[in-house]
């Protein structure tokens, strides 16, 4: 028999907190037959939005191709959809039933280095573009291939996505946390990041590459394009590559803010010596196919010799899945004005958008409001990361940083385990993805229905005041 | 910039050699006209195989459910089809658009524990199940888990499929090779096991665990229940993990063999000791769904606290695809009879395993009677491993056993390379599975429709003749 101790000690040490205890816990009571709230993830259809009609209808022909030989059924489908369906089955006439390249398919991949291309008017070559089950694959290769060492040090985030610590854990490389500037709508900082990347060499670390999620997760912000042109600098001078999770790209809800990704950003300053890996998803965006795990990632600045090995990697797990690759396919060629399905999908994406804005301010403006919890509107994404004060129950002055750390992680795990117990509302502490020592978070999606999301506000202040007085009553006692 | 020595060096020293050097030139002679047959890689449906109707039928009413709303188009499906299929949505309303539990659907675990019991007449335990995307990364997520130090090692067989070599190499673990015992069909054979562990033991290794793969890959062999109970006693023995890779369960053409899961024998020989990992996959047997990359990991003999982190290493990329998984279910609970969809099933499944039983055949007398050529009728599986004679081009009396491999490994790519050039059939060399030092190898699938499989024999005997011929020639030049 094995126990816990056999196994591989970065498994034990790594740490997954959107799927952690407080998930677990949700899961059980909802067992016992109470209503959750599941605000812990980005898994849209898992709230409640409808998939995208043109998607679906097209991968229900992939799938069954005989379809194709049914007037009957075909009524109900849009002329380009069949069209499409036809095209894509004589572009690639096994469907989805055999391994493709390690890459992906041959046409898929061209299609999305042109949709690079046309989104940030650059060049893009369809060699780089590996397809992956959903952005995590590519991620997860990026490191996998760069870490050389336990002392390779990959900068990331803080707060970041979990995907990226538990990995960089489960591998065995050190991570080098650098803070994102909350009281500056959570851009990065040079002086931060300098300041980090200093401490972390003169630990001993070699820092080989920094992450940047933009739009934010768990933060919501959107980097200016300034900003992203300082982080290109930053990692050019350090000589780091860059790893770009954009994954939220199409989630941008506030006018004054743009999109810029890396590739393009990079592209205008002419930097050809800092390698960049970009990463895209079909989970996200409008269409939040989560259970279909496609994606892809773009590599740019590394020799084909490089790139070869990234195929590799890939072709050791054979290839995407090919559902995946053609939603991803999809997701970059959507219907063109002129189409039958143009107008549905249309009213679907706009619907959808506009539903998560609307949400994003009500999230927002509504537990800004709250006594004690500090948050913006998220301009994008799909999440606030709200700064949360509470009583202290013990005298934090003379904690070491450690013991604060360690303190705060409790503190900001009762409260959500809490909310979760009295509210039914499962969301993630902020120490899951990281904070300033000091600080405490929590992490929700405003995914919800609209409906759910007003009566979450109302009732996260409810719980929020009933938990505080708790607390200083507690304080008073223990005092007294 | 970087290069390839700024990469990892386990990425750089992996090899895998169904995607390697052979496999890229055939694409690029295909990229410039010539038709290649594809023996390198179990893709069934890449050669023309066609897909199991119900599976796909199944599929696209779950990707676009609103087909079950249309009467016109039901017309065309089974009635069983429809039932099924809502009664899947019904299970699991979300379908396959979002990200489920990181082990998968529960009923579809459910399911799968129910279909071993069935299968072995054993206890299974759903709570044990894990969906995989594929059985590949089912076995990545063990060895990653497995692994505690670089000295840390797997047992494989040789020659074994190269995920093992492949994955070991990247995450630094050791590779304990056995050989398999050709002259014993394939076979493991104790004496060979015990002078393997014991050597590595020797050289200052730690072996974990062991991986066996039934039916074998590339060998085509089928363990005997004999063979299984000596396994099961030497991995209790040495305090070894097993791996069982059984994706060819159902692949066996010959009557006087049986499959045997390790699970089953293990229970009946009372083992409750030895962690066992067992590996299925949607990629095989008779469906050959590779492009839907679906699997599953049973998990047995290990306490709740060491399967809770097999689950952690799997919700890091949040789950398996939903298609795979759906396909899965689909695999394991095919039509029933009295089902309007049964029929055309069995008579898809008896076709294809008929079809594969008889080119079995065709490939194993064909190539065996070539002189020269040695293999017989494989049992199982989807392949043979052909021993191949050729005259020398060196003195290997006075080699090292080093310099012995590497010439031997030289010989046969230039042979398979040469193969492919002269005739366009793709086989892979047997040094990319591994071989007994002073043996050459190739293996070829036997999935090509039965007349490319014909042909493939008459074409492989004319150029293995020519090309003898040539390298005698070639000897005696360089000896005049």
């Amino acid at each position: 028999m094995i126990t816990r101790k056999d196994l591989n000690p970065n498994l034990l040490d790594a740490e997954y907190a959107v799927r952690g205890a407080i998930v677990n816990r949700a899961q059980e009571l909802e067992k016992q037959g109470r209503k959750i709230i599941y605000c812990n993830i980005g898994n849209p259809q898992a709230l409640k939005q409808k998939p995208i009609t043109y998607i679906r209808q097209t991968l229900s022909l992939l799938e069954y191709p005989e379809l194709l030989n049914n007037k009957d059924a075909l009524e109900s489908y849009p002329k380009d959809i069949v069209e499409r369906a036809k095209w894509i089955l004589q572009k690639h006439p096994l469907g989805t039933g055999a391994y493709t390249q390690s890459g992906g398919i041959g046409f898929i991949r061209k299609a999305v280095a042109e949709f690079i291309s046309k989104r940030d008017g650059i060049p893009a070559n369809e060699d780089h573009i590996i397809l992956t089950d959903g952005a995590s694959k590519g991620v997860q290769s990026v490191i996998m291939a760069l870490l050389k060492k336990k002392t390779d040090g990959f900068m990331i985030p803080i707060p970041q996505y979990p995907l990226y610590s538990a990995t960089i854990t489960l591998y065995g490389a050190s991570q080098i946390g650098y803070y994102l500037d909350e009281q500056n709508s959570w851009q990065l900082n040079e002086k931060i990041l300098t300041d980090s990347i200093e401490k972390a060499k003169n630990d001993g670390i070699d820092p080989v590459a920094m992450v940047v999620i933009n739009p934010g997760n768990p933060t919501g912000a959107v980097l200016s394009h300034e900003n992203i042109e300082m982080i290109i600098r930053f990692a050019q001078k350090h000589i780091l590559s860059l790893m770009a999770d954009e994954v939220y790209q199409e989630n941008i809800y506030n006018p004054n803010y743009h999109f810029y990704s890396f590739a393009k950003v990079m592209h205008e300053m002419g930097v050809k010596d800092t390698p960049l890996f970009s990463f895209h998803s079909v989970s996200k965006g409008y269409m939040g196919e989560c259970g279909h795990r496609g994606g892809y990632m773009e590599v740019r600045n590394v020799p084909d010799e490089v790139m070869a090995e990234f195929i590799k990697i890939h072709s050791i797990s054979l290839c995407a899945n090919l559902d995946g690759q053609f939603v991803t396919y999809l997701m970059i060629s959507p219907p063109k004005e002129g189409d039958e399905s143009y107008s549905l999908f249309i009213k679907e994406r706009d619907g959808i958008l506009h539903e998560l804005k609307t949400k994003a301010r009500i999230i927002g403006e509504g537990l800004g409001s709250i006594k004690g919890m500090t948050t913006g509107v998220p301009p994008g994404a799909m999440y606030a990361f709200v700064k949360l004060e509470l009583p202290h129950t013990q005298d934090v002055t003379k904690m070491t940083p450690e013991e604060r750390l360690a303190y705060d992680s409790k503190r900001d795990n009762d409260y959500c385990l809490a909310m979760l117990e009295e509210t039914g509302i499962c969301v993630v502490p902020g120490s899951g993805f990281g904070q300033l020592p000091g600080t405490l978070h929590f992490r929700t999606t405003f995914l919800p229905p609209r409906d759910e999301i007003e009566s979450l506000v109302v009732k996260v202040k409810e719980f929020h005041e009933k938990y505080v007085e708790r607390i200083k009553k507690l304080v008073l006692e223990t005092v007294s």
